[in-house]
C-alpha cells in the first residue's frame, strides 16, 4: 500500500463525523498513526473499545503534539477552545483542520490563534445522519459525498492539495470556495431545511393533547420525513444558528416571504399560482436524483415491512 | 380461500392508490371481480397490459354498475363529478368510498349526490410515495399503514365494518373520526409539511443563478428530505390546499408564530431557547420510530453507495 498521506492524525472529538474519519482513514491506509482524542473518558473508553485508534487520550494538547494533520470535530461554538489548546504544541508544517457546518466562524475563532508555519485549512464534509457518537459512525459515510474546503486567501497550496486528496480518499468529492460563499449555500441547503424541521415538530408538539398522539400516529402522511433531521443533535445545531446568524436571518427571509405568498394563494383560492408552484419543484428532486446526490427509491426506499 | 369481501370492486382512477388497491385487493382475495375505470384511454390500456383488473372502462358509470364497493381515487376537487356520474347506476346497499386526503369538503361534494340506500363511508388511507400513475402502485403500500374511516353520523355500522374489514384486508390499520377531526390532524401531519416542503425547494430554485446550481450539488446536508415531497403530484395538492382551507390556515399561522420565536432567539443569540428546543424534538422521532411509523435506520437507510 502506497505512503499514507498524513504520518500522525489527530483527531479531536470522535462523534458521528470524527469517528467516521477514523475508520475511513484506516480503511484506506491515509493515515500511519491514529490519535483519538475526546474530553469524557466514557466516550474515550468506548472509542478504545471500537478500536477507533492507536492513541487515546483526554487531553487536547497531547493529541495534537507531533500530528502531521489534525481535525477538529467539535460543535462549532468550540473552535477558539481547540485552537487555544493546540497551538502551543503544533510542529511546524502541520495541517489543523475541522469539520464544522459553518466556516467564517470558525476562521475567525481559529486563525489568529495557529502559529505560523502551520496551515490551517478548513472543511466542512456535507455528510452526516441524524445519530451522534462514536458508534454511529461508519467508514462510507463520505463515499459520494461533497467536501468544501475553504482555504484562507495565504494558504499554501500544497497544504491544501494534500487535505483535498485525504477527502478524496475518504471517498469524497472535493470543492473549494470562500468561507463566506459557503455560509450563505449551506444556509439555504442545510441550516434554514433544519431550522424550519425544527420548528414544524415543536409546532406539533405543541398541540392540544388530543391532537399530539394522533401527530405520532399519523405521521407517515408527510411529517416523519421532517422528524429525522429535527432529531439532529442539540448542541451542534444551537451553534451553527448561533454562528451562522446573518446568511441564516437572510435566507429565512426570503423563505418567509415566499410562504406568505403561498399562503396567500390558499386564502383566495388562487389553484393555478399553487399548482405552478407545485410542478415547478417536482423538477428540482429529478436533478437531485440525477446528480446522484439521493436514491430514486420511491419514499427513500425506506423497508416495506416497516413502512 | 373465504368468500371475497366484496362481489365487485370498482375503482375510479387507477393512479399510485388506485392501482395499489387493486393490486391488494387481487392478492388478499378481497373482491370477486374488479372493475378499473379511469379518464385516459393510454392510462387505461397501461392498466390493461398491467393486468390490474377484470374488466376496463373509460365510463364511471359503466364501472359503477354493480359494484358492491366504488372506490374513487382521484384529485379531491373531482369528488362531486364522480358522485354525480356514477349516482344514477349504483344498485342498493353498495358501498361508495374514497381515499383523498381531505375528508369535510369531499362529504360536502358527495353525500347529497348519492341516492338513499347507497353506504356512504369516506375514507383516507395514510400511505403514498412521491410517484403516481398505475405503474407506480404495489400490493403492499398500505401494510402497517393507517386508514381512518369518517362514517357520517347516520351510517350503516355493518357497511362501515364491512369496509373497515376490506382496508385491515389491505395490511391496514384503521382508525374512525369525525372528517372535521381529520381535517384538522392531517393538516399538521400532512399538509403544512408538504406546503412547507413545496415552500423552500421553492426558496432555493428562485435563487441567483450562482446560488442555484450549488443548491442542488450540496443538497445531502438536509435540503434533499424536503425535495422528495416536494415532487408529489401538483394536481392532487393543489386540490388539498383549496379543500382545507381553514384547517390549513389554522395551522400555517400556528407554524409561522412559532418560526418567528425561533427567528428572535437567533437575532438575540439566545442558545438556551435554541438548545432546549432542539432537544424536545428529538423525542418525537424516538416515538414515531417506536410506533413502527418510520424507520430507525439511519438517513432512512438510503443505500450507501449511491449516498
Amino acid at each position: 500500500m502506497a505512503e499514507p498521506l498524513f504520518g500522525r492524525l489527530a483527531l479531536i472529538g470522535i462523534g458521528l463525523i470524527g469517528s467516521s474519519i477514523a475508520r475511513a482513514a484506516r480503511a484506506n491506509g491515509l493515515a500511519g498513526e491514529i490519535v483519538v482524542q475526546t474530553r469524557r473518558s466514557e466516550t474515550l473508553e468506548r472509542a478504545r473499545e471500537l478500536g477507533l485508534g492507536d492513541v487515546y487520550t483526554t487531553d487536547m494538547a497531547e493529541a495534537a503534539r507531533g500530528a502531521d494533520l489534525v481535525i477538529a470535530s467539535v460543535p462549532v461554538g468550540a473552535s477558539d477552545a481547540v485552537a487555544q489548546a493546540i497551538a502551543p504544541v503544533l510542529k511546524p508544517g502541520a495541517t489543523v483542520s475541522d469539520v464544522g457546518s459553518v466556516k467564517t466562524s470558525v476562521v475567525r475563532q481559529m486563525a489568529s490563534l495557529l502559529p505560523e508555519g502551520v496551515h490551517f485549512v478548513p472543511a466542512h464534509p456535507i455528510a452526516g445522519t441524524e445519530y451522534s457518537g462514536p458508534d454511529a459512525g461508519f467508514a462510507e459515510l463520505f463515499r459520494n459525498r461533497w467536501c468544501i474546503l475553504t482555504p484562507l486567501e495565504d494558504a499554501d497550496p500544497e497544504a491544501v492539495d494534500r487535505l483535498s486528496a485525504f477527502w478524496q480518499g475518504l471517498g469524497a468529492r472535493v470543492e473549494r470556495m470562500s468561507p463566506e460563499h459557503h455560509d450563505l449555500v449551506l444556509a439555504i441547503t442545510s441550516h434554514i431545511p433544519h431550522l424550519i424541521a425544527y420548528n414544524i415538530v415543536g409546532t406539533a408538539a405543541d398541540m392540544e393533547d388530543s391532537l399530539r398522539s394522533e401527530v405520532i400516529k399519523f405521521s407517515a402522511s408527510g411529517f416523519r420525513d421532517f422528524t429525522r433531521i429535527a432529531a439532529s443533535d442539540p448542541v451542534m445545531w444551537r451553534d451553527i444558528f448561533l454562528h451562522n446568524k446573518d446568511a441564516v436571518l437572510e435566507m429565512l427571509g426570503r423563505f418567509t416571504e415566499d410562504l406568505t405568498a403561498l399562503q396567500r394563494a390558499i386564502r383566495r383560492g388562487d389553484g393555478d399560482t399553487l399548482f405552478e408552484h407545485f410542478s415547478r419543484t417536482r423538477e428540482i428532486r429529478r436533478g437531485i436524483v440525477e446528480q446522484g446526490q439521493d436514491t430514486a427509491e420511491p419514499d427513500f426506499g425506506r423497508v416495506r415491512t416497516q413502512g
